[in-house]
């Protein structure tokens, strides 16, 4: 255990008394005695505590309680010989272990996972799982990083997650958060440098990667991240806003964790990724190493998200203001990044730079995720304001485009399931205090405090957890088929999976509402006005391959004619 | 001029009244009456003010008075065609226009030129010059960027000095400081976002480089840096504490910088050149922008003094417990950063990256500069503690060395005066806090509050004047005829002048204090012990080019014979 400053630490073992630990060098601390599997323990910091172990696997009894020792090697792995799909040409599904299923456990999604094999996804990406105060909550104010939330079934639970995952060809993506810790049960600041004021996040202390003493935390950090990958046998980490890892040293965190990340993967023998979540359109994540660049495999990348919801809702507030127009969801899908450089409105500043020689799978791009959904006033997802008709357009533009798609627990159905914000913080004060802050920031928006979810009332919890018996009730069953389609023609077209640069070219007329994207060899063709469009092909002769509606839609010399809101893709 | 926010702006002509503004585009507002040369004028915005304008090139009352309007085109220059000489091979002399001469001004340092030309020197780098409040100080608490101070001679002043400059064949660079504005008289915050809280420096608040409204302020800073080459014809600019610009856009400031002066370059006709100061030893600030870095030509690099301080002195507080052993210093010679990924104890964290590839003459050496004398408790100089025999075997192991080299105004001739940290506050409470600031922090070295120079006596700015009739007393004549001896040989040398990765090979005995540091085809010999040392050669004949001191140096065949604190070249 590190405690570099500390003058004396105790191991602690509940109703069994206290020892004390041997300082070694650089301050790690060790214990003599032997602490079996099962044992419970905690440690003592000059006279404080007894504090849960900083790389404590389990907390058993919640992120205030004692920390219990896990032997990863006892295990019962299943995926001998497991290898992961590539991210080039798969598709993400992500969702929250806590309202996935009625139940919120690992075990209860386990029982959901034909359905998304179903619907032809590749990659899982769970949302984060590392320890957090109270039951439920979206899991981004974790505070014991190397533990397994307990009420999801601890480290076992997620285990078994993951080896039934691969049992059925899916590969896992975890979110980690290390730009921060949740504010109730974070200790860290006890142990030794966690923290640092230098630089200031919107969720709380910075994460201390270039202060004196960050050696080790960037260790901590590193170790956090290698052990998801090795014990929990994950593929890949989804790396939560790397734009708040600030660290100024000569070396960036994330280049080193990128190639710690690579040296396990030669280690382990099976493939390992990571992507990373930024609003910087910075394409130096991806760049490798000997160039600059953080040699990350692949990062979010919004534009697309904004320019099709400001495009299919008309909505302009917010970080909207800066889309809107069909030639931004062109711009979107030819070059990735609508700012590139260019003046944002939005951010009253020039943003991004081009991702020049890319490609497309190296971006993953959604029409919803948690963020998306969950941080509007009232969690509505985008199909709650539209027509199934106008939502299935949205989704054959993110799905026939060349980025990696991903998609949001329920989008496939158009479920009618909100993704409120909601938590479960057992301090008075604290779950004010967010209750308050939630209000605060969407009247500026317009909103009544009580129009507001209360993130704290467990029926804004409950609200969030997917319906899914409403799948076989209309509209979710087309919208659903619409999916399952899109997925099947992605995967029967390789064209369609072409992240090349220049393999994706997009016309448009703004004032008719059409838009046609050109893959290699397939032509999507989308009518997003409320008229008939006559649409120019710039192919010879075509032919309707999939279609979002069948009746209206007529392929001839001069194009094809589309009814308002429909998607069709022509070969 | 820009206020993007404001409502309304006036001009102020002091006893001529006001007159409003009209606003453009952008923020920009637009004084419709016309400003001859000479006027003064002052901006009120919202009816708060009047406040000088954030562009002034004159406060020739002062940093809280009005400005007054320059014409550039007015100037005589006398230097058509120059081209300076390139800073690969060059020497640099870092001067403070403030204690330079007794009169302390342009004019009276013009005087001084032909003696830095006799020295041997190429480039003259000037202090900061941007207007600060008071008459006297270092420069760093600059509130008015591209205003020249007016008590060194305001802009006519600079001109002429760089003309004169010039005409010598000197070239020179410039200090400019954009990593925060003093805190008295900065006006800026009233006009527009030119700060930001996301960031902290240790000098107050930082520059907003990157958030809303960052463009204007970007194009701010990069105006200014334009401005200094092209109206002053300054030959380059010495970008002070890279480091805390703090920019995580996708294109860093610097990058964007280096771009523009290149462009300048190529419309000028003439050389430009940057050197950033930075404490991180990162090698990304010299890549090319296409390679992921910013583009700079060289930048200061501090392994070299720290390890030739230590060496030489003994001392080992502050950053010099990361020094000390001749093997540091033969690892800056060879290497450049003696810290390249390795952990650093004062830093309590690994510290920089290699410069791999990167030749010796873009990174500037120094034994002595305004910083390393300036931010110790009294100013005292390396010289002061040490032997004329001791110190000359520093200057030799930095001139014979393979970087840029500095030398501060004086060390040329030991001189006596320090050059302890003064200012000239108008704000009683403000100088109380330098005052007490000064003294709390070197109270953690076990000084007393009364040894601590006051920064606010005029008699501690006094002291730091230099008295250059002592050049011709001893110790003095023979250390400045030793400076001028190692910069010849260094001019008479090229392969003395060979920065190329490999062009530097040091060895060294840490028990008997000799340190041998081989050149491409000159053999430096220093011996730092307190015995007669007996040094190998590696190559065969040699014979003695210069020495610091003549009797006891022998050559044979087995090497050469060294006396105490002695630094011999053979070639």
């Amino acid at each position: 255990m590190w405690a570099p400053s500390a003058g004396r630490v105790e191991l602690d073992r509940p109703g069994r008394g206290r020892a004390p630990l041997v300082r070694g060098d650089g301050g790690w601390w060790t214990a003599e005695q032997d602490l079996p599997p099962g044992s419970d323990y905690a440690f003592v910091v000059d006279g404080e505590g007894p504090f849960p172990d900083p790389r404590s696997a389990w907390q058993p009894a919640g992120v205030h309680g004692p920390s219990r020792v896990v032997d990863h090697d006892a295990f019962a792995w299943t995926d001998a010989g497991w290898q992961p799909p590539p991210l080039a040409g798969g598709a993400i599904y992500e969702l929250h272990v806590g309202t996935f299923t009625p139940e919120g456990t690992f075990d209860a999604a386990i029982a959901r996972l034909p359905d998304l094999v179903d619907l032809g996804v590749t990659h899982v990406e769970v949302m984060p799982v590392a320890a957090f105060p109270g039951v439920h909550g979206w899991g981004y104010d974790g505070v014991a990083p190397f533990a397994v939330h307990a009420p999801y079934g601890g480290p076992d639970g997620l285990k078994r997650l993951v080896d039934a995952c691969h049992a059925r060809g899916l590969a896992v993506l975890l979110d980690v958060v290390y730009n921060h810790l949740g504010p109730d049960g974070n200790y860290l600041g006890k142990f030794g440098p966690y923290f640092t004021d230098r630089y200031r996040t919107p969720w709380g202390q910075a994460v201390n990667l270039d202060g004196p003493g960050s050696d080790e935390v960037r260790r901590y950090v590193i170790d956090d991240a290698l052990g998801w990958l090795r014990d929990y046998h994950v593929d890949g980490l989804r790396l939560d806003a790397v734009h708040a890892l600030f660290d100024l040293s000569a070396r960036h965190l994330l280049q080193e964790l990128s190639s710690e990340v690579a040296a396990l993967e030669a280690r382990l023998g099976r493939h390992l990724t990571l992507v990373a979540e930024s609003d910087q359109n910075d394409p130096r994540l991806l760049r490798p190493s000997e160039a600059g660049g953080f040699g990350l495999p692949a990062q979010w990348s919004d534009d697309l998200h904004h320019a099709l919801h400001a495009a299919l809702t008309g909505e302009r507030t917010g970080y909207y203001e800066d889309f809107g127009r069909l030639e931004h969801v062109a711009r979107a899908l030819e070059a990735t990044f609508v700012y590139a450089g260019d003046y944002s409105l939005h951010r009253d500043r020039r943003h991004g730079q081009p991702p020049t020689g890319l490609p497309g799978w190296r971006f993953v791009a959604c029409l919803q995720n948690h963020d998306q959904v969950g941080n509007r006033a009232r969690g509505d997802r985008i199909g709650h304001g539209l027509s199934p008709d106008r939502l299935k357009v949205g989704a054959a533009l993110l799905l026939g485009g060349p980025f990696t798609p991903l998609l949001f627990q329920g989008e496939e159905w158009a479920a009618s399931a909100p993704f409120p914000y909601f938590c479960d913080h057992q301090d008075a004060a604290l779950a004010q205090a967010v209750r308050d802050g939630r209000r605060r920031e969407f009247a500026a928006f317009g909103w009544r405090p009580e129009e507001i979810p209360d993130p704290q009332d467990p029926a804004t919890f409950r609200a969030a957890r997917l319906d899914w018996a409403e799948r076989a009730r209309e509209p979710h069953a087309s919208v659903l088929d619409w999916y399952r389609a899109l997925l099947r023609l992605r995967r029967e077209r390789p064209d369609l999976r072409d992240g090349r640069p220049g393999a994706t070219r997009a016309r448009f007329d703004e004032a008719a509402g059409w838009l046609v994207v050109e893959r290699p060899e397939t032509t999507l063709a989308v009518n997003l006005g409320a008229a008939i469009a006559r649409v120019p092909l710039g192919r010879g002769e075509a032919r309707v391959v999939l279609s979002s509606r069948e009746e209206g839609v007529e392929v001839g010399d001069e194009g094809v004619v589309l009814p308002p809101h429909t998607a069709t893709f022509l070969v």
